[in-house]
């Protein structure tokens, strides 16, 4: 068994009062025996293109030491929702870090798709006005088996959710933020239906909503199970929860509805090009 | 604007009351002014694997022979859902066959993924005891442009949606029978779910709920709209329904979430297997 936690936390202007809060929180749910601790997509930069670039440290910054010190205080896994990152030539990545009981990084994914829409009527935003776009899939290996891990948007193309099946994931973390137009049509739609294709628990960690930040968060951290069940849902407001989670579950759905076997890789190829 | 109707009929012992039925039902829906008619998986072979080869034809065989005269008198696209079809190597498939406005057949996909499982407590079956399986996905051209073609399983896989909407589909036909076990848990999300990341209309056509069948169809015959909304669900029991659709609704939606232009094709490939 697995204990996941979700930190639906609201997202401050000071990006070490969010640190802060992320300790409180995690402080609360060590006590209550969680294993993984996720955290929302930019959980410490309030999410706006241009506070991207501002926000941005390098790996080993101040934020980043921070998740680490905090996962090695409380022996959790840490995934550290999304920070910007900035890389050594000054391009700036929408990341998702991932520390072990020990603090130390194992996973790092960089966002690699680009939210970059305009609802008629609706939402209109885009990231790649200062965001560089990552260039991998991403599973790594925990106690628990392989973990997926991706990025919000990256989670509406059903290629990444099947590869990181294909890699072995029976649980894959999002870090997250849909909006109010987005949220109510396609938030639960999405977490259910990649985990009812890839028969593995789909766990999306989003800020707690603010009516007044520059980007209204739906909110609802969601746990889907492999049947694309909901296992948890938050409302919008800031709310932490521990969930118990057997990963066996996820093997026997692949069992009983052998979905992942049935593909016909002989007609069609899915493939992370590695070039 | 494209009128879509669907014939959520009983299926009988006789093929050819099922036949008959279904041309009654075109009589009404070709009044109402349908452009394509719709009839659900097996429509005129009670779904058991031991039916299958019993009910079997050639291609030009009775049953084919009527649909193509129905589609010709009523002046209308006919996605004949499925039946069994006969090769000349004696081999039998579960295909679905259009014909066009002419009678022409236009369209011919044979189930690509086989319907082999066992829900523990829930359904088993096993297609492939009977069944051998279609080697490709199907895209085929109408009026309102290129139409997607598959049955039922197929549709659980994430690829087939896919690679319909690369080939250019904005409206994907799938005649389907899901039971009272997997009807409930994933029909809808699947219909809306294939409708969302892909941007075309979903139009799903089942057999009427016949209790005391060998296989009880959870009905439930639906259209998923661009935007992975539900245009139109009927219930379990037999009903025909038109429904308007604007296939441009797919190329707007596409224009303002472009999902399919921000697939990145450079990290993960996929295709068909032409060999």
């Amino acid at each position: 068994m697995l204990r996941i936690a979700q930190v639906q936390m609201p997202v401050l202007a000071d990006k070490m009062e969010n640190i802060a809060a992320a300790g409180r929180a995690m402080e609360t749910l060590a006590g209550q025996g969680a294993d993984i601790v996720a955290l929302p997509e930019m959980f410490c930069c309030p999410y706006r293109t241009d506070n991207f670039p501002m926000y941005a440290e390098a790996k080993g910054g101040p934020v980043w030491q921070a998740c680490a010190d905090l996962a090695r205080k409380f022996g959790v896994y840490l995934s550290a929702g999304s920070v910007p990152e900035k890389d050594a030539d000054g391009r700036i990545y929408n990341t998702a870090y991932v520390f072990d009981r020990a603090g130390r990084q194992i996973a790092r994914h960089r966002k690699v798709h680009l939210f970059d829409i305009d609802v008629k009527g609706g939402q209109r935003f885009r990231e790649s006005d200062t965001l560089s776009p990552g260039g991998a899939v991403t599973v790594f290996d925990t106690e628990f088996g392989p973990v997926g891990l991706c990025i919000c948007y990256d989670f509406r193309f059903p290629e990444m959710g099947r590869l990181m099946a294909l890699k072995g994931a029976r649980l894959v973390l999002v870090p997250a933020a849909f909006n109010m137009t987005t949220g109510p049509m396609h938030w639960e739609l999405m977490f259910r239906s990649q985990a009812m294709y890839n028969q593995f628990f789909a766990v999306g960690t989003a800020p707690a909503r603010d009516e007044n930040g520059p980007y209204v968060s739906w909110g609802h951290s969601i746990v889907a199970d492999p049947w694309g069940n909901i296992a948890g849902q938050m409302d919008a407001a800031p709310d932490i929860r521990v969930l118990e989670l057997n990963l066996d579950d996820a093997s026997a759905v692949r069992e009983q509805l052998p979905l992942l076997r049935h593909r016909r890789t002989d007609l069609y190829v899915l493939s992370e090009n590695m070039s």
